[in-house]
């Protein structure tokens, strides 16, 4: 299965990532990964076909000290789509000056709207049909940057459409909060003061949250599935939209 | 100065890049750089805000075996606009399914045209502003992705525009054509078999063409200045627009 890990922040957060697991099952999840943090208005996205095994990028990334309040990375394992970097997630349009970043995990099934905006996939997967049409709908409802709870209020009208053709796991950025849809599996928790200084990790992906260490720090994980044992993750429904900002969901 | 390169190869090539005379004077071009790798449709960029001295990004560059057809790269000083990631060159929008990438050499006054399309500046420099007016423009012109002549076209209507505003040397590519402008500082090279196994080299930024083996192999380079001795750069006009295919200048 694909992976989705997104992260949202109180405040830029050295965040470590491993691909210790992957590197050792590179066969299985070969396909490609791809992370995008964002830096204020700033994006830095690495993108890779290759398995993390064997990929420089993936090393990059491994020791990368990372100061990020929005983080969503993928792990692929193609089911739509041809092994090739322009399908690759995390997806990027921009839109309002602002980067969008996306993510999706389940396939889709004859989801297959009209493009007839200003978005159009430049790769061949249902999942970047899916985040051009989201980006032509938000910006038809929209004249320029709405706030965050009104883009809530968008996307919930919207989202059931692709999530009714099929597994609609989603994580969306732009920046200032990290939006996540879920369809089967989706897990979030959100880590503040006194942490632990546990490692988040999952046999393909760890997180190092030690460098958490102010008592206002406070970041929002969601992730497909619970990366440790004995913490709250909390499960979200079908068809739940829940939206994180400054480390925490936010009400409504 | 701000530094533009540019290739545009006839078979996906392994180029190395680096940045050894860079990290030795990291305090005067220590205002970001950028590169952008096209891999078929897919494009892999990586920027950063940081000297490239203390870059992990560049040095990840550095040791990467890229197997591109078109390559831009950009070393910025900053002359306007905040030194933030969101500043950094090259910038990158998606039009007709093709990503664009474009980094600019040089300083605008007053250009800035009310954008009234599909494309905003994320940043506050003018070249990201003058980016998503070209972008806008080419989107009004044709209704889907023309052919690289009808483009070259359409670009020598609109380059003047920008370029009457100040120095608009420019690089812009697709992935299937890279497009130079100059106003000052151009230069451009097509290197065939049989290659001398020389690094092109200036005291920022040197590229070694030693994988270039093969006697089909062809790629045109363009550089802000020649970066080697002794092999004929040609120097590009004010105002003119170069347009390279399969590693050579397309006639026309």
């Amino acid at each position: 299965m694909c992976q989705l890990l997104g992260m949202n922040a109180n405040t830029p957060t050295d965040v470590m990532f491993s691909f210790a697991g992957l590197a050792t099952r590179a066969d299985e999840h070969g396909d490609g990964f791809g992370i995008g943090f964002f830096e204020d208005k700033g994006l830095r996205l690495f993108v890779d076909h290759y398995g993390a095994q064997k990929s420089p990028v993936a090393e990059l990334v491994k020791g990368y000290p990372i100061k990020s309040g929005n983080v969503i990375a993928h792990i692929r394992k193609a089911t739509q789509g041809r092994v090739a970097l322009e399908n690759t997630h995390p997806f990027v349009r921009e839109l309002w000056g602002r980067y969008w970043v996306f993510a999706h995990n389940g396939d889709l099934k004859g989801f297959a709207p009209r493009l007839h905006g200003a978005f159009r996939p430049v790769g061949d997967t249902d999942s970047e049909h899916a985040f051009c049409w989201l980006m032509q709908e938000l910006a038809k409802a929209h004249a320029s940057v709405p706030g965050i709870d009104e883009l809530s209020t968008t996307l919930r009208e919207l989202l059931p459409q692709p999530a009714a053709c099929g597994t609609f796991n989603m994580l969306l950025s732009n920046g200032q909060a990290l939006w996540a849809h879920a369809s089967t599996h989706l897990h979030w928790l959100v880590r503040e003061h006194p942490f632990r200084a546990a490692t988040l990790a999952d046999e393909d992906l760890s997180v190092d949250f030690a460098a958490l260490t102010s008592p206002s720090d406070r970041v929002a994980v969601v992730a497909t599935e619970p990366l440790t044992a004995g913490e709250s993750w909390t499960a979200m429904a079908r068809g739940e939209l829940r939206v994180f900002e400054n480390g925490a969901p936010r009400a409504g």
